[in-house]
This record gives C-alpha cells, sequence and structure tokens, in this order.
C-alpha cells in the first residue's frame, strides 16, 4: 500500500523503485541497503557496464568502494552507487575513444591523452609514473585505467582540500598524509 | 676463466656468483641482469620465500619492484632483490609471529600491532584506513600484508625526505605529490 504525499512506503526513497540502477543495486544490496566490495563486483558484473571489457577485479571494486566512502563503512549506499555509475560511464566512453582497434587495451601515450582530456595538467614525468604503475608489457586494459582514474581523482580531492590558498601547493601531517595516501 | 685481483669476469660483480640467492636471480633475469614484475613473481615463487603461503600476486610484485626502482626502468637488477630479499624476511617473520593459528591470514587488531612492531607512530584513524583497505571480510592474507609494508614503508620515506625540519610536516607540490602516491 502506497502512502499518497508521502513518497514511497517503507524500503526505499522517493525515486528509487523507478530509477532503473535500482534493480542492479538492490539485487545484491541485501537488507542493510549496502553493498561490500565482492557485491559491488558481482552488481557491475550483472549490470554489463563494462561491455565487452573485462569484468572489474575485486581489487578495482575495493577502491572504487573506498574512493566515495564517505562515512568509512566500507560499503556503499545507492547514492554512492549512482555516482560511481556515473563516473564509471565518463571512464568507459574516455577509455573506448582511445582503444580505437577495441582491443581491450590502450598503449601508454593513449593513457596519457586520456588523462589530458579528463582535465588532469601533470608533468611528463608524473606521467611517466602513472604509465609505469599501470601498464603491464606497454598495455593498460580497461580495468587498470578505471584503477589509475579512480585514484588519479581521490588523490587530487584531497589535494585540493589541503591546498588552502589554491596555489598548487598543500601541507600534510604525517598521519594525515598516511590516511589519504593509503586508504585507496 | 678468472682474472685474479680484478674481481670476477664479465656478467657479474664481485661475490656475485657466491651469493646462493644469485642462483634465484640469474635464472630468471636472463642477459640484461633485470627482472621484471612477472619474473620477480616467479623468482619468489621458486625461491619459496612465501614459505606456506600464498604465492605472491602480480600486483604485489609490481609494487615491490616500484618500491626500489631507483632508475626509474620498471624493472630490478640484483641489488635491489637483494634490498627486497631482506625486507621481505623482515616481514616473513613479523607476520609469522601474529598468525599464530598459522591460517596464512592475520586479523585487523594483529595488523595494527603489525604494523606497531615495525616502528610506525600512527593514529586509530589511520590504523582503522589502512584495516579497512587491507582487509576482507576482517582478514589479511600474508600477501597483501607485504603490499601494505611496501607501500607503507615507500609512503613514509617519501614524505620524510620532504619533512625537511623533521617535524611530522611536509609539503606537497601537486605533480609531486601525484608522482609519489600514483607510483605505488
Amino acid at each position: 500500500m502506497a502512502f499518497p504525499g508521502y513518497g514511497a512506503g517503507p524500503g526505499g526513497f522517493p525515486g528509487m523503485q523507478q530509477d532503473p540502477l535500482y534493480g542492479y543495486f538492490s539485487a545484491v544490496a541485501g537488507q542493510d541497503g549496502q553493498i561490500s566490495a565482492d557485491e559491488l563486483q558481482r552488481c557491475l558484473t550483472q549490470s554489463g557496464i563494462s561491455g565487452s571489457y573485462q569484468p572489474f577485479s575485486l581489487e578495482t571494486c575495493r577502491l572504487m568502494i573506498n574512493m566515495l566512502d564517505r562515512d568509512l563503512s566500507c560499503t556503499m549506499g545507492f547514492n554512492e552507487f549512482k555516482d560511481l555509475w556515473q563516473a564509471l560511464n565518463g571512464w568507459r566512453g574516455t577509455f573506448a575513444s582511445f582503444d580505437r582497434d577495441q582491443s581491450g587495451t590502450i598503449d601508454g601515450h593513449e593513457l596519457q591523452q586520456a588523462i589530458n582530456s579528463m582535465g588532469y595538467n601533470l608533468s611528463p614525468q608524473a606521467m611517466n609514473c602513472i604509465m609505469k604503475r599501470y601498464s603491464l608489457n606497454g598495455r593498460i586494459p580497461f580495468d587498470e585505467f578505471v584503477s589509475c582514474a579512480v585514484r588519479l581523482r581521490a588523490l587530487t580531492d584531497h589535494f585540493r582540500r589541503r591546498d588552502t590558498t589554491q596555489t598548487g601547493n598543500a601541507s600534510f601531517q604525517y598521519d594525515d598524509f598516511i590516511q589519504v595516501t593509503m586508504s585507496i
């Protein structure tokens, strides 16, 4: 029974049941309305968001949850899931535009172009570090590209919040530095 | 043919051939005297350094190489390999002392004790971030523990070099911050 004027009844917020994404989410979320890394992996695989690319590794799914885990619960609610979905769609589009031969991988030079196209302004040295970290035999698969994008976005957000004068320089206490860098 | 008084002949430095570790290293290193992440994985598996624990993942092997990759070659020479071997032996000893039931995993509380025993002085918040990042269903296998130890050591080294006044506070330019944090 619905309660007109009071939004959705128990078990959801207004609009949730209508959102097609909610189907993927609720199929794995269970009663607590939260998903953990292995549930996220199942959910993303079932949704087909990777398209023809390999499904996401558990490691990448853990990174995704940690990036958005505002309440430090190690799980993800539906609103965080929607944010992630939107980011993933963007990254898939970026990746596909550089994976011209549809091999499921891009090379180091294309990774640099992809990072530039996402608005990051990095030196050749920083690009080189990233390329070496994420490529294997010179190629970067979609899953690794997403890992890279997740970490770059989260680290940049953390940095920006500490760059109080917006001059590209930030100060960290050691403990804070470890929290920021070891959590993703 | 050896050349007395001139150390080792071509293909090695003095003492290399006598070092038992050199056997593991040279079996995979090939002619260039360097090993890549997949060769390191093979080398460490064959050497049995993990003991009864699961062999290291390729991801962990890449982290290990990046931690010690002073010349940014993405490969590891014999001297870097010896440094790594020493560190790995220490971490295995630390892990084993907390894995009392020899299950091959430790719990989050034991991870915190292990990190303390390695001399790190971290807040409960930082410990919590690390625990959440490296545990799956509350347990941390040896391979993940080594990943954690590798990153914690490398990040702490990078921080210390920038903490010029040794007051636990360091300043980063954005590009430098990305190089430090995205390379491992």
